[in-house]
């Protein structure tokens, strides 16, 4: 369906193409350096909700933009993004079950639909790629390992439960850096929130994660784990809102911003000190 | 000696004290939150292999000021700065033995003499202790457990060796977070070297540091490892130099400079971005 003209890395062009549903696959290593964001969509009774789980747990949950109720445009992330077609592949939740993973929502939208961009870490993994330090899973050709902790985060309405962390291993130096790094992209889950002994967090064995592969753990690796965006989308499943779409794993929102500027969403207009 | 009209918080008020030979105990809690510095005076053979030194090693030789030859101000570090009598004790080195420990070192003084000063761990400490880490050894009433490591420092002329290490234990979170702080003192040795296991640097038991007090460890702790201004100190014993002078340990030069304000040095007038 692409043409050789087509060009990945605008991300323009590619939410063109996958508005025109020529383009529907995950989105890693496309949008070239735009920063990318988790999708929810949930009806305006649990929404305010939802925007209070958010702001009480910026770590998992960085709010990148919250639409206007009916509104599928979010003008700060992006020129004339439409939610209803331009992401690749959505998953429609009706009652926590799913029911559906379409390519376009536009026949399921409603004039009560709030939507939600969460940060992700594609940002600040490219930017531990840039500083030399590995990461081990995509070395390894896999998923980031996931796991629920025993740190609780903090409740809104229905919303709530364990906070779930990814996990990259990797020698205590470069540790060290990731937390310098990292510590740069606030919207991208900021710096790890634990390293070492996963016992302190509830973990009780690194090589059955929740959620994703098995982790490429070397000799003298330390684990280092994140705030993962796993966390709102178990709150969403536990609290089982009526209705609800959310972007299809790894099939992201690729916005306009750099992700080395993605701070600027954390300004208003003239806002920058 | 002192009165009750003495403010010890005040830096200009302190080395007036420290100069009159009313003050000469360690500047541990003294000089309110000024910047302090580790002195090192060498003859001007010496001096540029030293100053070659620092500026390769970084992390454990932050250079706050160096003299000219022979003249014992250091007008960016403090108004009147005399080296000559402005510590509260000083020791003295001739080819490499230690010679004498004056609270003045005017009557040692040389028109060939440099002088350098060296951030040191006091600022990081005290930002720690304010973000509600628990510095152990200060607890304790301990010193910070130093050691040697198998680190090498880059070498330059006569000056070289291990890289030495200080150790402060805490909970993995609060390691974390302190990388977090001390990257914004990269005049008081900046973030961590290294952290979790010490036989990865060359350690093999933290019980029994090189220098320094036996570690206050407790359960869940991770050992946490910064670059220490004992390096240049071992650097200059094993280079064994003619003559040298040195602050007496824990007798620091207190500054003008406000800790905070430290990253000031880095840049020169009118050359903040």
């Amino acid at each position: 369906m692409l043409q050789q003209s087509d060009d990945l890395s605008d991300p323009r062009q590619l939410r063109a193409l996958i508005r025109a549903g020529r383009f529907d696959g995950p989105t890693a290593g496309v949008g070239g350096d735009a920063l990318q964001g988790n999708l929810v969509i949930l009806p305006q009774e649990d929404a305010a909700d939802f925007l209070r789980y958010c702001q009480q747990n910026p770590r998992p949950c960085p709010l990148l933009a919250v639409g206007a109720p009916g509104d599928p445009s979010l003008p700060t992330l992006g020129d004339g993004i439409d939610l209803r077609h331009d992401l690749p592949r959505y998953r429609v939740w009706r009652n926590g079950n799913l029911v559906g993973e379409p390519t376009d929502v536009a026949d399921l939208w409603r004039d009560d639909l709030v939507s939600f961009v969460l940060g992700c870490s594609f940002s600040f993994e490219d930017a531990l790629t840039r500083a030399g330090i590995p990461v081990r899973h995509q070395t390894a050709g896999r998923n980031v390992p996931m796991y629920r902790t025993s740190i609780s985060t903090r409740p809104a309405g229905r919303f709530g439960g364990p906070l779930v962390v990814s996990m990259r291993p990797m020698p205590a130096a470069d540790a060290i850096e990731a937390v310098r790094i990292c510590d740069r992209f606030p919207l991208a889950h900021g710096a790890p929130v634990h390293l070492g002994d996963p016992s302190q967090i509830g973990i009780a064995d690194l090589d059955t994660p929740d959620y994703g592969d098995p982790p490429d753990i070397r000799d003298g690796d330390l684990p280092v784990f994140w705030a993962c965006g796993v966390t709102p989308q178990a709150a969403i499943a536990a609290a089982r809102p009526d209705f609800a779409i959310t972007h299809a794993p790894g099939h992201m929102l690729v916005t306009d911003i750099p992700a080395a500027q993605a701070d600027r969403i954390l300004t208003g207009p003239g806002d920058r000190s």
